[in-house]
């Protein structure tokens, strides 16, 4: 099997996290790097959802993964394998969220001057990584129909500091009682900018759009 | 729209919740009360569980439901509209788990002394919560199909101090990627003690034998 390198992340210990996720914004934009931050509860989807977008936008930009788990590096171990992207593979020791320092420990590792556009994949869970800016240019997250579409009501910070929510598994919103205008209405209640795309990770259902989003961010990004 | 009592949780300042559980476990052995703590991930069904299973058993045993949330009472008055059952929203002001000082808090708002059996529902996370003893008697957790047979390679502690598994959603097995005996292994992987119970809470398949398990339980616990 293909190995990936698997980096221990230490706990930070900066005091001011929202003035070091600044910096690090700033440091990457001189960089030209692009971050994003995607998070989602556990099971949603967001490496399959990965795979074929990182497949989607390879040949168009200089993209790396960091996944983030507490323990395991199976997910990065099959989006390298899928997809021949830079992949590390971060753990978290138990910890439920990175802040900057922690995403900063990862990208230590990945070489930054070929590439345009990382993607930070948080570790899965809807509550503790909406609290802590990661020094990405923009959060995305996944909320799966499985999942139910009153997840806004109940999860409201994940909702409210997200720029992007990819509603997935569309292909089986035949077998759940899942309302996409009513989990839309919810979605814009806790962020009215919010950027709202359904997909299908699975059979590939609006994966462009999400790919075009994302190219279209790293061509304009400001800070 | 039937009311619910709401409890806005405060911050712990005990430094030892070890012990306060401990405490607070000998305090409910006392008063005859058996306390479960049910966890899972945002969206796996644990409201929908807890509904017909309370449906199944209030006719048997003196029950109780605490609904813990960050935000909202929407699963508080549906549980309290669906089966009558005493139900308390417990809001944790953004918190992403309940200790045992946060369990007491809302245990102080239920009238114990006609109650042989609290459900807590915890905060819908598969990391923090795990870390925590509550006071329970037992730890139960919901893992459902769509979150993918892998869960418990990737969040191990949640899986290791659980003592009882619920696989929920096995109606929708056929449109997933699930292995239930793959889930098995990776769960007894983490804790060969633990009990694996499959059910569906739409079809009711399975609730019958979690019902037992818990009637057996409150019947027969010891300290």
């Amino acid at each position: 099997m293909d190995q990936v390198k698997v980096i221990e992340i230490k706990k930070s210990v900066f005091a001011d996290n929202e003035q070091d996720a600044e910096n690090l914004r700033k440091e990457l934009k001189s960089k030209g790097v692009y971050l994003l931050n995607l998070m989602s509860a556990p099971g949603s989807g967001k490496t399959t959802t990965l795979v074929k977008t990182l497949n989607h936008i390879k040949d168009k930009v200089r993209v790396a993964v960091m996944e983030a788990d507490i323990d395991s590096d199976v997910d990065a171990v099959r989006i390298k394998l899928a997809t021949g992207v830079p992949t590390i593979q971060l753990h978290t020791g138990g910890m439920c969220h990175l802040d900057a320092e922690m995403t900063r420990q990862g990208l230590d590792n990945v070489t930054l001057k070929d590439i345009n556009l990382v993607i930070l994949e948080n570790v899965g869970n809807l509550v503790c990584p909406a609290e802590f800016d990661t020094g990405a240019v923009r959060n995305a997250m996944i909320l799966s129909v499985p999942e139910g579409d009153d997840k806004p009501l109940k999860y409201p910070l994940m909702f409210t500091v997200c720029d992007l929510v990819l509603i997935n598994k569309t292909d089986v919103m035949p077998y759940f009682d899942f309302d996409l205008e009513r989990c839309k209405q919810n979605i814009l209640m806790r962020n009215p900018k919010a950027t709202i795309i359904p997909i299908s990770a699975k059979t590939g259902e609006g994966i462009d759009a999400f790919a075009d989003w994302l190219l279209n961010e790293v061509q304009n990004w400001k800070l």
